[in-house]
């Protein structure tokens, strides 16, 4: 099943959230009893998804946290989303890898995450410009999330630099978003400038933004609905460590699943409160 | 075997040659006489390596050309590293992985490509900034390559952003030059605009760069060694389908080994006429 902008929508209606699950299945941090597993990664995976699906409209991999452990951990990666997309085919699924070639190099990516696995979306970095992102573009029911401003320390390097009043991060939305639209396009921005979410709505009132940085990173969830939802929610947002990692023993689904349900309600109250209502 | 800069100088001094073959080993081009093998991409990449060795001071794997292949291709990927380092431990073998996340998440890719496979070095793009960087740096014998000038068009999109008389790529070059140094950094600049290099040059004249983009891209050798050169070489310069398709038919190897000959031939000239000398 793919998921279109209208099919992404009525999810987060349903399920009245707009969470995102990171599932950075670092394994030094798995639970101990899943350790004689044949499969830890994808085990733990699996439960996760089970205990919090009714709370989360997403899923997130990283893929760095799969290629650490190489081919077993690109196949662990191919599991979980074939388990997704089989059992939850409404959960919006998206591979976090941050890609970013030219042309023909940037087609092999898409294929192998939009095609050859059912990722429903990949992000990717702006830096070599437009023939390194539209190859992962106009796919039916496929997007491509772009790197706009990110939450680590480190965007204060290049995202800031300014010409003639535009800001690159800014420069970033306004080109690229003639490169698709806000159904096969979304950005990444960190909760951590959440205060810059207004000035980014000017830009691209109707994309999706995926924010992670909520949680373990010290974003406010609050602050980003205020400035950043629009009247379609317009907001997925990814919380990992905080969710999947909530408790370390035996019970680490019913942890993840409390925590996924506290976010949710949070999300529900905070869809009422601004323009999706 | 690490490579420091000394050892990879010596290399470029031995061989005569700075040379980088880029295994992009494309499954769809491979000559029809492989496809009986177990596994077709690692046979083509042990013959090309083989013929061209006595030619070439690096070898460059595009990572997205084994992706796509999902585990299949990562392992096809580790057997040639593995390959290359047992039996031609002279020669430099960069992931070209253009990845970027930040600090422990960088770290796993860290851990994917330079500990876990041999590659000697990553290429990284910048957009994320120090903290999405230096976790690639200060690990000996190993170097991070950074995206500064790409040779592709999108490259006009954002890297000429220009402040306070800097431009984008400038600034990359300027600030990451302080993250680490000319033993465990280089920079990637596209062939097709070898005009840039003497600017490049005044702002890390010491830095090996790393230049896709001669033959089928359409750039000139002797223009990237006119202008790039440093009395180190401070160059490698990749040809990936001119030379591991020269010849698509059961004599590849030794097409591919004619061609890198000639590239050799080219570049011995050149260190001969330029400051290395």
């Amino acid at each position: 099943m793919i998921m279109n902008y209208a099919e992404l929508e009525e999810q987060i209606r349903q399920k009245r959230s707009f969470l995102c699950v990171g599932l950075d299945a670092d394994e030094e941090k798995l639970p101990r009893c899943l350790l004689g597993e044949e499969d830890p990664v994808f085990t733990f995976n699996r439960a996760i998804v089970e205990s919090t699906a009714p709370f989360a409209v997403a899923y997130k991999l990283n893929a760095a946290f799969y290629e650490c452990r190489g081919a077993a951990g690109w196949r662990s990666m191919e599991r979980t989303v074939e388990y997704i997309k089989e059992n939850y085919p409404g959960a919006f699924v998206i591979a976090d890898a941050k890609r970013g070639d030219i042309g023909n190099t940037a087609g092999m990516y898409a294929r192998a995450f939009l095609d050859n696995m059912a990722f429903d979306a990949i992000t990717v970095a702006p830096y070599m410009g437009e023939d390194s992102v539209t190859p992962f573009t106009r796919r039916a029911g496929k997007w491509v999330i772009l790197l706009a401003l990110t939450s680590n320390k480190g965007a204060f390097d290049f995202q800031f630099m300014e010409e003639g009043g535009e800001k690159l991060y800014e420069r970033v939305l306004r080109v690229s978003s003639r490169w698709g639209d806000a159904r096969d396009m979304m950005y990444v921005v960190g909760a951590t400038k959440a205060g810059m979410l207004s000035g980014i709505r000017a830009i691209v009132p109707d994309h999706f933004l995926l924010v992670p940085g909520v949680g373990a990173q010290g974003g406010c969830l609050e602050e980003v609905a205020r400035h950043g939802m629009n009247d379609h929610c317009g907001l997925l947002v990814n919380s990992s460590r905080g969710i999947i990692f909530a408790d370390s023993t035996e019970h680490f689904a019913r942890g993840a699943m409390q925590e996924a349900r506290a976010l949710q309600r949070e999300m529900e109250a905070l869809l009422a409160a601004y323009p999706f209502a």
